[in-house]
């Protein structure tokens, strides 16, 4: 039996940055931005806001004419008017003052808003009882962004802020990443369509194509599935480099077998060059992880058994995705605390993905590990996320806190 | 100036609970049921697997007859053959052993499989030189899940492994509950659409449209959008009154001044009965926050801050989508641990959202607080995520560890 070269999963993280680029741009009108990754960065194409805004509810003045008032002595302005909402605002005079709203335009000539608790309107006279500051309550124009300025940087992801953002300056359209087209096939003599109703004796039903497709779209990607192949290598070969044509990276599903995997290696160094890049990786479940380039196209080749399957693919798949949409801000993977309910012993040497079950108590979060061989999708579907124990760790012991990352 | 009723955010959160309840159920096609809710339970339909797996390549054989076998001492077998992926398998008889591979379905009279690395073969025989046990390498039949028994609760959230388990039980369609569609209405006299190129002075754009509805439909509802309202009472009663007719939950996104506010108030009071659940939030921004129940359709009154609004949004209306789509398990919010760069003072009495920014060093996560008011965007794209002071805490300290809530 050959042996692999196992890599650590770290340095496959490291490769598929170092092999993959970013895809090219395209334009795309902004409503249908959000979850897209800018191509290039966005300046402002004029001031945001485009005047000065009251921050609060009450009388826009000149500040200088404040100071000294209290509440024995009120400065006293001549009551102008109401400035209502989205309309230009009269010029102030001296003395004067006007009532503004939150988010109201100041007149010219005001530099400052009192709040209406420290005013009182006496007929056509406003008491104010306390000194306001030049600038206070007032968002000053270009306050948010000045004209030029550079708005989103290129490699953001567009979120429910960037496109509120975009949509203050008034963007129609925008370059963004293309959206990557993940190609996926499944082989295996074992398997048949989900949708088959009686199953043949030896066969089993696919789940990782539905799976797959819905975290290939999940993390950005759009997917194309292909048909479920029988283990023949030649076929293999050839219906991965058609898919592989047609899409900017190709996710090959083997059989969980020795020979099955051994045709998916051959197949993946054959698409090369350079081909293979990473033939085995120091994980648990999920060492028998493939990775190559096709001229710069990434193949991901997945474990058989289906949990090996979707960690390695939310683990890889969602890594490359990520580079081919060019996303540029660090990864930070977010986790619940959880307080461990039993020893976890480990072997080291690998890092470990334990999938646990949790349940809130008053006080705390505990999480019950869950075993069961990486055949048994039931395994999956009763837990919550899974803690890791990292390559260097000889396990974890009860009533330790952990980072737990959850399925959602 | 009226005193608002504020209440606490987990008080809002129970309120959402107790006053809203689960929408209908539909049937849709297993293909479609990615991020979508079970109404119904699930039970498996028969067996999976359906017949006794091999979980390594290697021979297939009665655990009984490989006792005692060792280094010097090997068990001998009759090689019987190769189990093709996907076949039958044939019947075993005293003495033979058969080549299986990874997922391959045991001969009866076969119990075990024992790993290629253990065995020889030689012309037509197998030595095994070491004894298997009864169920060694085996998944049995029902392993994963017994006919007749709950394969999904009620009220689960289907992803990935979810579509994967359903997939190997052959589901076709499934009952889950039907999608929210979130009704969006904004008002404002000085909010013009988008797409507007040239701003009249007085006027923004509208930037809650596009961000409430990205977020509306990552949290899983569909979104119908309604026109810009002038502040007008009427209108605004009569425009809410159409669109929530035609929807399942709708959010008011109205001005920041007094007036919009307190017009706002009418609007949810008038749509009622029971009409306002809660007047004001103890939660720093979003303390204007208004909550709503008409016949038991939810309505949500943002504040008119844009940041106050997305945060508020991505706290109540989450939660109310989830409670709409009928999901049951607990709701665990992920976080990153992070280092704060500076001390952070807090008035104590209300939950406070602290936007930051965070920076990976080489060994721990920095978050440095990003300030700014609550119109301001740009503070909100320029950061990483928000971190929170709890009500009853005096703040936070430099080089205190706390938990920062991305914005992905």
């Amino acid at each position: 039996m050959k042996l692999m070269r196992v890599t650590t999963p770290e340095n496959v993280l490291e490769l598929i940055e170092k092999y993959f680029q970013p895809l090219d741009a395209e334009t795309i009108p902004l409503e249908r931005a959000g979850g897209r990754v800018l191509a290039e960065p966005i300046s402002a194409g004029a001031d945001i806001p485009a005047f000065e805004r009251s921050t609060v509810d009450g009388y826009a003045l000149s500040a200088r004419e404040s100071f000294g008032a209290q509440e024995g002595l009120p400065a006293i302005f001549e009551y102008g008017g109401e400035i209502p909402m989205g309309r230009p605002a009269p010029e102030l005079s001296r003395g004067q003052c006007y009532l503004i709203h939150t988010g109201g335009m100041l007149p010219s000539g005001a530099d400052a808003v009192a709040m209406l608790e420290y005013t009182a309107l006496l007929g056509k006279q406003v008491q104010l009882y306390r000194p306001v500051a030049p600038g206070e309550n007032v968002i000053h124009r270009g306050e948010d962004l000045r004209r030029g300025e550079e708005a989103l940087p290129a490699g953001k992801l567009l979120q429910a802020q960037e496109l509120g953002l975009l949509a203050s300056l008034g963007t129609a359209d925008l370059r963004v990443t293309r959206r990557p087209l993940m190609g996926l096939l499944s082989s295996g003599d074992e398997l048949v369509p989900h949708l088959t109703t009686a199953l043949p004796p030896g066969k089993i039903r696919d789940s990782n194509t539905l799976s797959l497709t819905f975290l290939g779209q999940k993390y950005g990607a759009a997917v194309l599935s292909g048909d479920i192949l029988a283990d023949s290598f030649p076929l293999f070969l050839e219906k991965s480099r058609e898919l592989l044509k047609r899409c900017d990276f190709l996710v090959l599903s083997g059989g969980s077998s020795v020979g099955s995997r051994d045709f998916t290696t051959r197949t993946m160094q054959e698409l090369g060059p350079p081909g293979l890049l990473v033939e085995g990786v120091s994980i648990k479940p999920g060492k028998p992880t493939l990775l190559a380039s096709s001229g710069g196209k990434p193949i991901l080749g997945l474990p058989g058994h289906p949990i090996s399957a979707l960690l390695i693919f939310s683990l890889f798949g969602a890594a490359i995705i990520r580079r081919l949409s060019g996303r540029q801000a660090g990864l930070y993977r977010p986790s619940v605390e959880a307080v461990l309910s039993r020893n976890l012993p480990s072997q080291g040497g690998q890092t470990e993905y334990i999938r646990v079950k949790l349940e809130q108590t008053e006080d705390k979060l505990i999480a019950t590990p869950v075993f069961g061989r990486s055949g048994i999708l039931s395994t999956l579907t009763a837990t919550d996320g899974f803690l890791i124990i990292p390559a260097g760790k000889e396990g974890l012991s009860e009533g330790e806190t952990a980072a737990v990352f959850l399925w959602e």
